[in-house]
């Protein structure tokens, strides 16, 4: 058995972009278990956006990473020792095991380790569409868009973790989807794998202009639903395409990210068209969780949710794809493999 | 009787800003009436931010006002004709009468005309605080805003029909009340006379810098719900203020109504405090106004919701006044007076 561990550390906060230097690999010694203990080995690593707004010292809707810690984030694993009853070694767990090999955690508090069935759901998929990216699309779609069938529903980063579950809820409700996605390559996967309706190569499209054209030719009766990933001009966009009584439902700025301001052109359109605009974080509307991993679990088991992985290998792989990730290199769910 | 009206048509649309040869007195000849018809001699008319978005050509939440026919506009007035059994001479009746002396609707459709008790409130404050203002102020303050005691709720035009009930309001349901307005003698009456807890005279704050630490004075515990009447940098200011899962009801943005570019600086602040924005239109809410004018009713009627007019003489100063009012230059609730 292994006595050491590898992890990465916030080194340091960006100024404007990521680097590499933003991050230190470390290794540290394992200690012998407590009671109530559990040591996780961490299969998979979940990259995701949010990741970037821990990274800053500015106010935002979570805690800052702190310093010289191990980098938060979700992480699938095997548990591979347990002083605690309800856990056994083989147990296929889910949790926040951060950016490192092993994990150890008290696993006597609620909510801190999951076990799951690998039975008919891939294990990374707990970290994807059965995870907090499938809830996050699940609750900014059924929650704040609420399409009714025949309305039509634009996500944008279609192709991600999120989006691409977005697309496919608002599908299986009846409603058109549409999709924003950057290259011809995810473009053609949104509408050919994943179902939607149309989808839109913002890299086609230099000016609020030119999407909102692409707009009006991908979404004929408008939009009444958005669901909100990368902000910008994409947003602009939208906003003079929008239907009266529309929804946005706000999950994510990636284009503001580093600090850039990112201007919203024309906020009247929301009083002109009787908007509701709403910011949201899955992890606050954990009452949600249950029905919400029920219906994706049950439609990931049954091949009608499909997904995409990108997946880097090894730990010291993960602060070059989580840069990748900021700038949309990945297609679909960003993973790093450990095991 | 008379048998001539006197009526201020819409002669062309605004460019900009509204001139006073925007619109043309006529003079038209009395038709005798039809059966089922009534004749309302209008005593005042209100002058009110969203005739403005009527004048455009352009998209808006409703119909252009055509041009060459009456301006829209609510009126208070008494019965001088009736051709209907539901009405007689002398009744008082609120409806939308338009700029000019004398209205002649059939009164056997539904809503057209209302008859009103001036029992205990005046005449004209059905064109206010127990009108559609205040019904606008109802709306976006419990329906949208939903205070709870304690919370701070903002507001701005609060000097104004719609502002001056949404703070009063407000302070019923145990909120604190802080208004913005232009100079020092509205926000006196704002916090002397209707009771806000504080008052921000935006005519002393040229920037969002300097308005957002006026708005940090005014609301130590931050902003829970806004109440938007005007846009632009005040918005701005508010969204540096919000608290999480703060409430913005968007009533109108008289900042961009002469086709100004009006941006948000941060719309990312709406997901980073997890926030509501929802546009509305209270004429689209008719279901609340009976619960509304009930409040709004009884407050008036036992002197605990104030107000203040700014009376216009005679129907050619309605041009001017109503150019006033978009300019801010009137003291609460702008009327023009006919009889």
């Amino acid at each position: 058995m292994s006595t050491l561990n590898r992890q990465i550390v916030l080194a340091s906060r960006p100024q404007g972009e990521v680097k590499p230097d933003n991050f230190r690999l470390v290794e540290t010694p394992l200690a012998p278990l407590a009671d109530g203990q559990v040591r996780v080995r961490n299969h998979f690593l979940s990259l995701d956006p949010y990741m970037r707004g821990r990274m800053n010292e500015s106010k935002s809707y979570a805690a800052a990473q702190p310093l010289d810690e191990v980098m938060i984030g979700g992480t699938v694993g095997e548990v591979v020792e347990s002083k605690n009853a309800h856990f056994a070694v083989g147990d296929r767990v889910v949790g926040m095991g951060g950016w490192q090999e092993f994990v150890t955690v008290d696993a006597s508090q609620r909510g801190v380790l999951q076990k799951v069935d690998t039975t008919h759901i891939p294990l990374s998929a707990y970290l994807g569409a059965v995870g907090m990216p499938g809830v996050t699309a699940w609750y900014g779609l059924v929650k704040i868009i609420a399409p009714k069938a025949g309305e039509t529903v634009v996500v944008s980063a279609g192709s991600g973790a999120v989006g691409s579950a977005v697309g496919q809820l608002a599908k299986a409700r009846g409603a058109r989807a549409v999709g924003i996605a950057g290259g011809a390559d995810k473009c053609r996967y949104v509408t050919e794998e994943l179902g939607f309706d149309a989808c839109i190569d913002y890299k086609q499209h230099g000016d609020v202009k030119s999407l909102s054209a692409a707009l009006k030719a991908a979404c004929p009766n408008g939009i009444d639903g958005y669901f909100e990933n990368v902000g910008g001009i994409i947003l602009d966009a939208v906003l003079l395409r929008a239907n009266a009584f529309s929804r946005i439902a706000m999950c994510g700025m990636i284009s503001g990210y580093n600090g850039e301001p990112i201007p919203m052109a024309a906020p009247q359109l929301i009083l002109v068209n009787r908007m509701k605009v709403e910011g949201f974080i899955v992890s606050e509307h954990m009452e949600v969780w249950p029905e919400a991993l029920k219906e994706l679990g049950t439609l990931v088991a049954t091949g009608k949710l499909k997904y995409r992985e990108t997946i880097a290998d090894g730990l010291a792989a993960a602060p070059e794809a989580f840069i990748g990730l900021l700038k949309g290199r990945n297609f679909g769910k960003q993973l790093v493999k450990l095991v």
